[in-house]
């Protein structure tokens, strides 16, 4: 890598191209106009899409016949920095210290976006031409949840046209370790609500002889689960794919989940469905997690009410083929079966979303793999992530294609906090992974 | 009754004696005024004691050895009135509307103290003595907790030396129908806090594999009691004084308290400690409430985390002879058990006092019975309550009387609520059973 190359990349990271935050809309649009500028450099034909927030770039190779055509997607915009005191640097100056660079977005996602963006550089100018077909489709709302995206799909669906997407923008299971992501859990969140007294009653008056409902939904929520974390709802685990033997194989020989788990995250101790590791836990199992609840007095000191309604919002991460619609209709009918008599209760169905998984030894995996292997030196590790990233899908449901999730974030990279940082290590391997990527698929 | 009487009880309640509202402190103090007046006027002798609140009024009859001293208790000051829309009259101007007096204070308490001071002034113009010494004690705090009336009761207790109290500030079953609680449940509160990740996790990374706290808050507050309703704390009943057969055959013969529960809280059915009727479990059997559960995302729509913490606020109602010490103490241990290793808990304890039973056949109890048979022409019912009134307990603890707790609210009298109201038949009523009593305490 070139000093001119961490020039031009420490200046993409100088805009603050925070995209939640109005007050910066002029910065998201001037950092769109500098791709369109390295793009157009490097003579790409590009065009810069307005939508109702913020641009949308697609950037073309020449387009030849008989070329596989790949879609390289990312997206310019970033986290916010609050609370901007915790940073040790400031959040849009990009600062070298030993082999990181610390800035917001270093590695969400300019830092994995610039890369691939200059591997396609290094190629044209070395090569003079590419293997195959290129698109880049990067945009700046990815931060506030995409919500142009899939519009602008279905839009210019014909112009984005490819055969395969690639996307760096998940995590690697350590330094040097190459990772490949192949698959994505689902989502499905409901809320429901107990409704009892039609007031908050006197606990000492009525107390004994009436339902509580704060009482109730703690009672329904504690039988989403039996004894050994497993879920009551019936049906649930119909249509789940079990994990197969070589994905428990590979997984086992990761870094210790378990002990990272808890090295993350603070508990004193796991939790979970029997008879699973903790990746599988988190990567291949569906879940039932209690995201809030509520009821009655949560102020200082007592207040003895029996109140008069309790909510809990759950929410279900869900594996392959796990229908979200039907998953949602199962929760809903077993809560209504657990509720009593003497209370009512509303189930409010939220946002939903089907669990993506691709098949890592399709040829496009293995092309994938071996990119992998020649730039980091050593086997793809093939995982899964337990998260759900919708525009994944939304490739897959309007442009029918899969997408390799190439990440380079390391696990100590601090996305989305404060001190945010990329590694010169792996800015310069996502320079490789492209230029092996594109090879590779081309073959 | 006559018109001057009705006259002097609307004056008291012109007062706007609000004691929470400092805006009031002068309307409390010239309320307080007005009873030094009244009870001066009656021959009394009376001593205004200031306090670091409000002032607490004692006046006494001319003491005689020999005689019984009876110590009756009343407040003199008021709930607030919002929402005061809500008043069809004004709140602070007593409106006769058929048989009902409307104004806040009519019923809680100076409807019913009032009636007391009515009674003493009679039997002293028409018989030019008391049967008994009395001394009345009205404190212009109770609406707040009567901060400083147990302080009180110690500084003055040889003063206030007695041998049985009266208070008017409970209820009655139905119009005309004779009621005197014998028995108050107690309490012990609360709160417990389960902590988990040191951080609101990702639901989608760590969903699966990690405790969730609200998830376990829920089960924890699942277990407290079983399909029966029973209360599942190891020794929480060791000590429960069971219900006599007495008891339940005159409570079994009261107006229908199921119906009567459920048209009071709107609730779609009951729920309760198998075994027991309604009345049975609101006035002598214990309780585990949740007056509040938090924890997560409460908001609007969907956050999906795993919350670091969640909480929920207990509060236990006792009953004779349960030691609020001691079920705190066994609440405590049992939630300390339930908390799986993953987490911690932490049990903070909140404030308490113990159940209050007095034997309604004692001799002063008989003696109430006949005055209330007496005022009413029927049979007095003998009922227990199930709140809490802390000051009964500190006249037991301090002074070493029981208390008879001959109320007058009526079960529509909207204590505490916008339009209030006490009825003239049950203010007449208030001041004959005051003669009746004192002539029967006597005996």
């Amino acid at each position: 890598m070139s000093q001119k190359q961490l020039d031009e990349f420490f200046d993409y990271l100088r805009f603050p191209s925070i995209s939640t935050d109005s007050n910066h809309k002029s910065d998201v649009n001037a950092c769109a106009d500098s791709l369109v500028a390295k793009f157009t450099s490097m003579g790409l034909s590009v065009e810069k899409h307005e939508t109702p927030g913020h641009p949308v770039i697609v950037a073309k190779s020449e387009s030849k016949d008989g070329l596989l055509t790949v879609l390289i997607y990312g997206h310019y915009d970033v986290q916010p920095v609050d609370p901007v005191e915790e940073w040790d640097t400031p959040p849009f100056e990009p600062t070298l210290v030993g082999d990181k660079i610390f800035c917001r977005g270093a590695t969400d996602n300019k830092g994995q976006n610039f890369a691939h963006i200059l591997g396609v550089e290094e190629t044209l100018k070395e090569e003079g031409e590419l293997p195959v077909n290129v698109i880049f489709l990067l945009e700046g709302e990815e931060e506030i949840g995409s919500p142009n995206l899939a519009p602008f799909l279905r839009e210019h669906k014909d112009e984005l046209k490819c055969d395969i997407c690639a996307v760096s923008d998940t995590g690697m299971i350590g330094p040097g370790i190459p990772t490949m992501t192949y698959g994505l859990r689902g989502i499905a969140c409901l809320e429901f609500i107990v409704r009892g007294p039609t007031l908050d009653l006197h606990s000492g008056v009525y107390g004994g002889a009436v339902p509580n409902p704060a009482l109730i939904a703690a009672q329904i929520v504690s039988k989403l689960h039996d004894e050994n974390g497993k879920i009551l709802i019936p049906g649930f685990y119909d249509k789940v794919v079990p994990l197969e033997d070589w994905e428990r194989e590979m997984w086992a020989k990761l870094p210790d989940g378990e002990q990272a788990t808890i090295d993350e995250t603070g508990v004193k101790g796991l939790w979970g469905e029997a008879g699973y590791t903790a990746l599988e836990q988190r990567w291949g199992r569906p879940t039932a997690e209690v995201n809030g609840i509520g009821g009655g007095y949560q102020g200082e000191g007592s207040k003895t009410v029996i109140p008069r309604e309790a909510m809990a919002k759950l929410s279900f991460r869900l594996v392959a083929d796990q229908d979200p619609a039907d998953i949602l209709k199962l929760a809903s009918d077993y809560l209504n079966s657990l509720c009593p008599d003497s209370c009512t209760i509303e189930v409010e169905l939220g946002h939903d979303g089907p669990a993506y998984v691709m098949d890592p030894n399709s040829k496009y995996g293995k092309a994938a793999q071996t990119a992998l292997k020649e730039t980091f030196n050593d086997a793809a590790r093939l995982i899964r992530e337990g998260g759900s990233i919708p525009i994944i899908q939304a490739f897959k449901d309007i442009l029918d294609v899969d997408t390799l999730l190439l990440g380079l974030a390391l696990p100590d990279c601090q996305i989305h906090a404060p001190n945010e940082s990329f590694t010169v290590t792996n800015f310069e391997a996502g320079i490789k992974l492209n230029r092996a990527l594109l090879k590779e698929l081309a073959k």
